[in-house]
């Protein structure tokens, strides 16, 4: 299988479209500056979907499930069958990301992108599993380098079906912390016990055991340095999987709200194959999961809320979503100066 | 006219609903405590609602509006004027918060507590005016006692009128950053310095300038200490009117949504009078004016989203609204362990 190309994503720098939305911007009845961050997200918005006026349409969650070989391992404190009776749950509607979705209007589908488990078909569930879970990366390469093209492709059919101009990233796999700890570690070169957390719920010494198995997976797959490899021998299914939804949903301008950990992290490794993948993204909380804090920070990324959630799933996307349709309210709705008879400044 | 009477505000404590709480949110299909700030809002909302499954209904958004004598000082970047053009701005529904409260299906209402103008009646508008604007309190009280006695009556009176069980507070008024500020000072007895900003735009200059006008506002009124002198003395029409709202609403166990600097303020007032009320209070946004940070901080208060907003009117609380709907949702949507088959930890 050929190396899978890679989608162009485009610069969005747009000086006079940029200009136009801040005079728009400035022009509304608050003291200049005074809508903060709201400001530069409602400015955000509207260089991504190309007009002063956005208009956020269909938004589709996307919750890609799998599992991980590493996870037989100890890595988690939850075991792997956790995986499969999630997606039930995200299906039956009863799961943190199910209710909020719901509460928004959001559509939501899952991935199973290579969950240990024969599902039914389902309203919902989509199946591109590429294997049922992943090998072991500390004892050598999480996939095969065609598994990771397939799964990246797979992520961008995907959302090349999808309705909408809005893709929400949620994912589900008992695992996919130490997954992510791995990517971030290897593509940003930094200590992986810098970004090793709790995940599901390890104590100290359960952390510190992760952090030493993570040292052996990189150990394992100390050649792989360039992206593509990198995520092949580090990654999960998931994750490759919505790697590839996120360069599709770039190449197509949709608005990409970022979740936690895992999703920043799919985010990292989209980023280092197409840098202005970053210019789409909106991340939507700091979860208290570890290393997402490093990794904002690494991203330049300044997340929306801040509640300590530690969930995954697309829980935060979907907590976030309405500072995103409120940023666009702000833009199409709201008065300015001349329109209401307001003073301005003297 | 006697001293108004403050209502009752029982201590919301229940050992044994607080316990049903916690063991409900628990047993969510969520790793043991990766719920976050979320668990203890929706613990906190139980509380206050007096239920294992709290629903809010009909929130009401009040926007107390007046002019403050302290304004002509140049206290502010705006002239008086915009008191009432912006009044008139949120019943054409083109102010922030009134965009805010349309996305999100609040109710809104502007009480006219004190503003230098004489409106037409309007859908929307409930006029309890005091007076045109207060006195200059650099020079002398604020307000007669028998006019703040007078404002807690009228704010009382417009929440028991009010469906729902949740109370959103806004406030509108140029000059009001100054009256806070100088509450704040004098109730939590720290230099006057520390809470005084930017309020609707002023440079460095500009805020030197307010400071001295503060400091000559706090030496003419040395003698207020007890919470209702100061606010009379210090305060504004549209503060005190919310300070009988806000004791009304917690004596009829309404969730309180508290914006900015401002209405923090008023909960200080309030919390004077009757502790308990902070049990009803949910902290909506940090706002960017300077001193509110030191104010959550006196309060004990983690507000739920910080993005830089500067604006009053009730807008950071709108805009926080839904963190509030999807607490609820929490409790009363999600599946457990037991009801979704999913594995707990080993």
């Amino acid at each position: 299988m050929s190396l899978p190309s890679i989608p162009h994503i485009e610069d969005l720098h747009d000086a006079a479209r940029a200009a136009a939305l801040r005079h728009k911007i400035d022009r509304k009845t608050v003291p200049q500056g005074a809508l903060g961050r709201m400001a530069a997200l409602a400015q955000q918005l509207g260089l991504i979907l190309g007009t002063t006026a956005p208009r956020l349409a269909q938004p589709q969650l996307l919750v890609f499930a799998a599992d991980h070989g590493i996870a037989a391992r100890g890595v988690s404190a939850y075991p792997s069958d956790v995986t499969w009776q999630m997606v039930g749950n995200f299906l039956a509607g009863g799961a943190l990301v199910s209710v909020l979705a719901r509460q928004h209007g959001i559509a939501m589908q899952v991935v199973d992108c290579g969950v240990r488990h024969d599902f039914d078909p389902a309203p919902g569930l989509i199946v591109r599993k590429i294997a049922p879970g992943t090998q072991d990366s500390a004892s050598g390469p999480a996939m095969t380098a065609a598994q990771c093209a397939q799964a990246l492709q797979n992520g961008a059919d995907i959302v090349r079906a999808l309705p909408g101009n809005a893709l929400l990233l949620g994912e589900m796999g008992i695992g996919n912390t130490s997954a992510a700890a791995l990517l971030v570690a290897r593509l940003a070169d930094i200590d992986v016990a810098e970004v090793t957390g709790a995940g599901t719920g390890l104590d100290a010494a359960g952390i510190a055991r992760k952090t030493a198995v993570l040292r052996q997976a990189l150990a394992a797959n100390a050649g792989a340095s360039e992206p593509l490899a990198v995520l092949a021998a580090l990654g999960g299914f998931e994750i490759a999987t919505m790697v590839g939804s996120v360069l599709q949903a770039a190449a197509e301008r949709r608005v990409i709200v970022v979740d936690g950990f895992i999703a920043s992290a799919a985010v990292l490794v989209a980023s280092k194959l197409a840098p202005h993948v970053l210019q789409r993204c909106v991340f939507a909380h700091r979860s208290d999961e570890r290393g997402h804090a490093r990794l904002l920070e690494l991203l330049g990324a300044r997340p929306l809320i801040d509640v300590a959630l530690r969930v995954g799933e697309g829980s935060g996307a979907a907590l976030a979503w309405p500072l995103l349709v409120s940023a666009c309210t702000i833009l199409n709705e709201m008065a300015s100066f001349e329109s209401a008879g307001v003073s301005d400044k003297s």
